[in-house]
C-alpha cells in the first residue's frame, strides 16, 4: 500500500515536472497536486531531486520487465522486437504522458551513479540481443553499439511528442516503431557497418 | 566578425551547459570559459535563457541547410537520406559535442514560440519527403507523422551519447543511421500502418 502511494506520488511529480519544467516546479506544488501536505510528501521522499531519481527508476524497471518478455523470442531479432514493443507500451500506458526528458545533472551524485549503471546494464542486454540476431542470421551484420544507440534514441524521444489524448495509442505506436526498427535491422539487404576511426576507444 | 564571435560564444555556452547542466552553470562561468568579462557577454546576449535559445536556433539553421541539400534527391527516400545524413554530419562536426537535450521550459516564452514554430516547419518538410517517397514508390506506405517522429527521435537523441573523441566520427554515424532508417522505411516489404484511434485529433 505504501509502495502504491509512492508510485502515485512519483507519477504526479513526473506530470507536474513535465507541465511546468523540473526547475519551475516546487515540492509545494507537487504536494498540492497530490492533495497532501508537504510533510506527508517528505515521509516518502527527501526532496525534488530524489523524486526525479524515482521517476527514472520507474522507467528502468519497465525496461527490465520488457527484457524479461524479450528473452522468450526465438531469434535475436524477435527478442529485440518483443523487448522494444513491450517497453513502449509499458511506458506509454503508464508513464510517458507524465514523463519528460531530464538530465542526470539535476539528480544527486549518488543517484546519478545508480541510474548510469542501470542504463548501461539495460543497453548491454539490448546489444546482446542484436549480437544474437547477427549470429543467428536474423539481423544484418552491423555494429551493435551503434544499432542500440540508434533504436533506443527513437524510443527515448517518445516522451517529447507523445500525446495521451492523441491519434495514436501506445499499442499503435509500439507496432509501428517495432516495424520500422525491425526492417531497419533485418537481414536480407546489404548493410554498411560503422567504420571505427580507431579500435581502442569507446563510442559511448 | 561580430556574428562569428556570437557563434563562438553560443558554442562555448552550449559546452558549459552540457558539462555542468544548464541550471548549474552561471553566466559568469560562461564568461570565464570564453575569457571575456560578463559585461562583454551582455553585449551579445541578454542572459542565460537567451543563450539557450540561440543554441537551439543554431541547430535549426543546420536543419534548414540539410533540407536544402535533401531537395536534390531524386526520390522521396533519397531526399530523406540526404537530409538526415547532412543534418547528422553538420550537428556532430560542429555542435553536438557541445549540445545537450534541453527543455523549452528553460527558455523565455517568446523564444519558446519561435522554436516551436521552426521545429514544426522542419518536421512538416521531412514529412513531405516521406510522402513524396510513398507517392513515388521508394518508401513503403506508412503514416508520415509517425515515421518522422520515429526517425527524428533517433537523431535528436545523438547528443545524449555522442563522444567527439569516441570510436565513431560524424560521417560514420551519419552513414550507419541513414542506412538503418532507409532500410526501415524503404518499399519492398509489407509495412504495418499506424491505426489511428480516432481520425480527428492530432498525435503531435
Amino acid at each position: 500500500m505504501q509502495q502504491l502511494k509512492k508510485t502515485a506520488l512519483i507519477r504526479e511529480a513526473g506530470r507536474a515536472f513535465k507541465t511546468k519544467g523540473f526547475h519551475n516546479t516546487s515540492l509545494d506544488e507537487v504536494a498540492e497536486a497530490l492533495n497532501v501536505t508537504k510533510a506527508a510528501l517528505y515521509y516518502y521522499v527527501k526532496g525534488k531531486r530524489e523524486l526525479l531519481f524515482e521517476t527514472q527508476m520507474l522507467v528502468l524497471e519497465m525496461g527490465d520487465a520488457a527484457l524479461e518478455e524479450g528473452q522468450h523470442g526465438k531469434t535475436g531479432l524477435e527478442k529485440l522486437e518483443r523487448t522494444i514493443g513491450r517497453f513502449i507500451v509499458l511506458m506509454a500506458r503508464d508513464f510517458i504522458s507524465h514523463s519528460f526528458v531530464s538530465t542526470l545533472d539535476d539528480m544527486l551524485p549518488e543517484h546519478q551513479d545508480i541510474i548510469r549503471k542501470r542504463r548501461r546494464a539495460f543497453d548491454l542486454r539490448i546489444r546482446e540481443f542484436v549480437q544474437d540476431g547477427i549470429n543467428d542470421g536474423s539481423i544484418a551484420p552491423c555494429e551493435p553499439k551503434l544499432a542500440v544507440a540508434w533504436l533506443m534514441g527513437s524510443i527515448n524521444w517518445i516522451p517529447n511528442w507523445f500525446n495521451p489524448e492523441g491519434e495514436y495509442g501506445p499499442e499503435a505506436i509500439a507496432e509501428v516503431f517495432v516495424n520500422f526498427i525491425s526492417h531497419g535491422l533485418a537481414a536480407g539487404s546489404a548493410k554498411v557497418r560503422g567504420r571505427p576511426r580507431k579500435s581502442s576507444s569507446e563510442a559511448t
